[in-house]
């Protein structure tokens, strides 16, 4: 890992060594300065009943993004975690891939805030996230 | 399925029969009209790095409660979807099973509000969850 | 009122006629289907202890030009009222006007559901909103 | 001001000096370790169109009430300021006092987090607030 701006392809490898993102199979799909865009490939294994992508894998996308979004700020040596999350389920996506971009709107030293938008590539908006992290301080493990 | 109000046995089966939940483990732990308690038994595999249960566990968890604490109060035959989830992550869990308990606050025709708590065994309140829910009208599929 | 597209006088109006919110002194800067930007004039009496604007006065700009922005959609007619709403609350402002702009994301015929920024005319980003707004049937008054 | 437990004199003296707040009328009714109550008195100024009591004066009542709860555990001359604050709108209040009760779930050095309901005398739940603080360090003002 580190402290410098990483590419698309040092995020890409931070998501493959997350194992127990695994099973969703997101990719890296763009990155700026600020921003971080995944895709959720269409898998019937994580369908809710009815036929549509469950919430559950829209909100880890959403997350996912975002924890790569603060990285494309900050470098991926610095240990950030989830501390609030408020989703809005606007649509249901149906067997279709998910882009999920995320934004910081504010990167503090100790905290940083931003939305989410989940667009199915027919659905348009299904999911508006906010997020904020809260970067653990070296030493602490929660 | 039924109209009446469902037993823990009733529930239980609910959630046997969603399969994209089945990877997570859950199982209803107690019921009572208006709310619900899920055990999310501890599984290396939903650690995060860190050995850490993951956030998505703990939202999942959330959001199958109150789903569920929906059903004890109107039946397991209506379709209530979630449509908005904000989550305050407050502790981590390491490494013990979680229970999750969601109440139902209001209940209306068209939707439903509540709030969950993940609590693990020793560490205390983990998460704190307030849930909208909506009611799909038959004939209607999102 | 009228059941067409609003303008800026419309909105304007609709404001004026508004008795409790003459304390604030919103005026309104702008607006476009499905956007409207609220002015909020510096007030020493709106302040916080410290010398700051108060969070209640950046919650009451966020929720009324979200109003404002469903009508520049939906008219003037009917009868929206906030059911859901979230302010993160991201620097202070001081002694200095701000601006608040709500952006309608998805209009439904029951529901709305949108965005809203306060930026201070030195300060940048002070407060970021999401709001859900129903719509209340005629003959019912809640 | 004091470090120690504040009596619900301190916090009505704490109220009183924060002049902001004195058009809403609100008056400290109980408080106890980690949890403060506020009332609303009725007062037709604060109306919305329709003869409700406007959301603006429910989301003061609990941001107020968390401020007060939190000085029932840390005294009152520590700096809080509302970092993020959720309310969901459940039923319209008419013509009647409001109560609103804040209590904190989660209460660390740098961060508070907890719940409010603002209830009717007769109307029920009107408001479910969930609240984070943050502690503002001594040398900065915002």
């Amino acid at each position: 890992m580190t402290d410098q701006t990483p590419t698309l392809a040092d995020l890409a490898e931070v998501l493959a060594q997350t194992a127990f993102l695994k099973p969703y199979g997101f990719t890296v799909e763009a990155c700026a300065p600020g921003s971080c865009t995944l895709r959720v490939p269409f898998d019937p294994a994580l369908e809710r009943p009815g036929g549509i992508v469950s919430g559950m894998t829209l909100m880890g996308a959403a997350d996912v993004a975002m924890w790569l979004a603060i990285m494309t700020r900050r470098g991926t040596r610095e240990h950030w975690v989830t501390s609030d999350m408020k989703t809005a389920f606007l649509r249901s996506a149906r067997q279709e891939d998910v882009l999920c971009t995320a934004s910081v709107l504010k990167l503090g030293h100790r905290s940083a805030y931003g939305t989410a938008e989940c667009r199915g590539a027919t659905s348009g908006l299904l999911a508006h996230h906010v997020l904020t992290y809260a970067k653990v301080d070296p030493g602490r493990t929660g």
